[in-house]
């Protein structure tokens, strides 16, 4: 049992430089909880704002270490443990500490692995997965014969939502700036890709034959909100899961009521333990097994050794990805 | 059986003076639908808006006879009918043509009036209550423990939901900028009443200790969407039934992200015929007993001949009046 651990920390606000290996205390697993040895450390666009200084970890979760999902193998159980023993494959959401050999975690919140999956390809699954089906699923009620449209449909989150709707039986249009995503996405299911420019909303239109979308997973904020009250349906639903782009935008009230339209902010991460098992447990027993039968797949644009941080998070400042990057941390 | 009737009619769009009584046709029931003798016909807001112009009835329904409510005695039952017989006492919404004489509607868009209550004070029900109900416990799903926040609450929309706040369990906050209705509203068990001027979110914050409120019905708009969002709690969900003040404001998605909030429009009058009678049948199951034990009340501010249909339209505009205002026909 390790008492110290390589982990990649914050060294100070800053550029991707700032990120640095360093030796530091390994977590002990308290009740109910399990110390798991990583083998995978997903990255997140709020793990680039909290190296920037913005988006501070939860209370409760390492300040310094990055990090909101893992992969790996559960090394020691703690007191009152029933559901996982040593040696199982299992992953999930994090506050923060996730860029760690080590994690500790409620039993409860973590998912095995799906069988037949590598463990450390598993490390792209929680949080997009975990976000996407929280969002249009459990908070928008997407239904069979809808329309879900899904901005940065190259992302992780993106692509996990694109997923997800097409197993809830939707029609999926997707944007994105780059051509090369939308012919990857289309490879993936998504029946309509757009050219994410200022003419999307027309193109919108002109696919749904006026009718416009049903619900729209937004990660691009505040320049998209005009368009997406333009493509909305009659009880269209946005909800919006990141503010790339801007936050602050103009909403105009009486289309929302004639349409009888929501918008809805959400995010996982400030969300009380309770909640964040809740929605696992619904994931692992409503979701995963999608994972097994095909219909489901992780989307790794590339792993990288733990040590590389800094260059994983220049690719996602750069937009360049496609799905996930994973940082591995050796056996 | 009456083949002509009397009606409000809007002669041309403009003010209230453009409204005329005038001999027209009157409806016969279909299958299904039932002929009703009308005791009051409620004057509503939008009601005003089709008059000067805009808000035109939904397809199917008068386009120059305003009135979207009823009470009154069934006079005439069609083909298939059997929840009603002439004679019974009933209430309802309508897309339209309720300032007269006879309406027409579905018989399962009718809902009895309450046993014990004045079949013309009925009148006041229909709108504003099914409105409210279906804004924050149908829509908002308000729960027991909760705050609910209503803006314009000396209106008839207002008094609805407090009403119902009451019965669900909540803590009733309330803005209205007369002095008056607050106290009228305070009488009627309004926990806070707070002055609808610009200081009206720290008077909320203050109120809620700095917790903010879950669930807000909103029928100002545009001008208090800033405010809306700042006493937000975690949560929390905004609802548009009005935009009085404005349709246009700016919105903060990252702020609706980290408190994980909604905002809603809605409206009734455009709804197809099915979800009309599903909100009416929700309404008279879970809610109409309230008015024979006491929990609701018809708040009505004053009963006028159909003839005064000018003066009515005036008192709305001048925001004088505390609840409804109906217009009675004579027996």
């Amino acid at each position: 049992m390790s008492d110290t651990m390589r982990a990649v920390v914050i060294r100070e606000p800053g550029g991707p430089e700032v990120l640095e290996i360093r030796e530091v205390p390994a977590p002990r697993p308290g009740a109910r909880e399990i110390r798991v040895k990583v083998a995978a450390s997903g990255v997140n666009r709020a793990d680039l704002l909290q190296r920037r200084g913005g988006h501070p970890a939860p209370t409760g979760w390492p300040r310094d270490i990055p990090g909101m999902e893992f992969s790996g193998l559960v090394e020691e159980v703690g007191v009152g443990v029933t559901r996982w023993r040593p040696g199982d494959a299992v992953m999930g959401i994090l506050g923060g500490g996730g860029y760690a050999e080590y994690v500790v975690t409620h039993e409860d919140a973590a998912m095995a692995v799906p069988p037949g999956m590598a463990v450390d390809v598993a490390g792209a699954i929680p949080e997009v997965f975990l976000t996407a089906f929280d969002a249009v699923v459990l908070q928008e009620r997407l239904q069979v014969g809808e329309t879900l449209l899904i901005h940065a449909v190259g992302s992780g989150v993106g692509t996990a939502a694109l997923q997800i709707g097409r197993v809830v039986g939707t029609t999926v249009l997707g944007t994105s700036r780059s051509a090369d995503k939308l012919r990857r996405a289309e490879e993936m299911g998504l029946h309509h890709g757009i050219p994410g420019g200022d003419a999307w909303p027309d193109a919108v239109l002109e696919v749904t034959h006026g009718r416009g979308v049903d619900v729209i997973l937004d990660l691009v904020g505040g320049p998209y909100l005009e368009g997406n009250q333009r493509v909305l349906a009659q009880g269209g639903r946005i909800i919006v899961v990141g503010v790339t782009g801007g936050a602050v935008a103009q909403v105009d009230l009486r289309a929302l009521m004639t349409r009888r339209a929501s918008i809805r902010g959400t995010v996982l991460r400030v969300r009380p333990l309770e909640e964040k098992i809740a929605l696992t447990r619904a994931f692992a027993e409503g979701a995963l097994g999608g994972f097994t039968t095909g219909a489901l797949h992780a989307v790794v644009d590339r792993m990288l050794p733990a040590e590389a941080a800094p260059e994983a998070h220049g690719m996602l400042e750069r937009n360049g990805t496609f799905g996930k990057v994973l940082l591995l941390w050796q056996a």
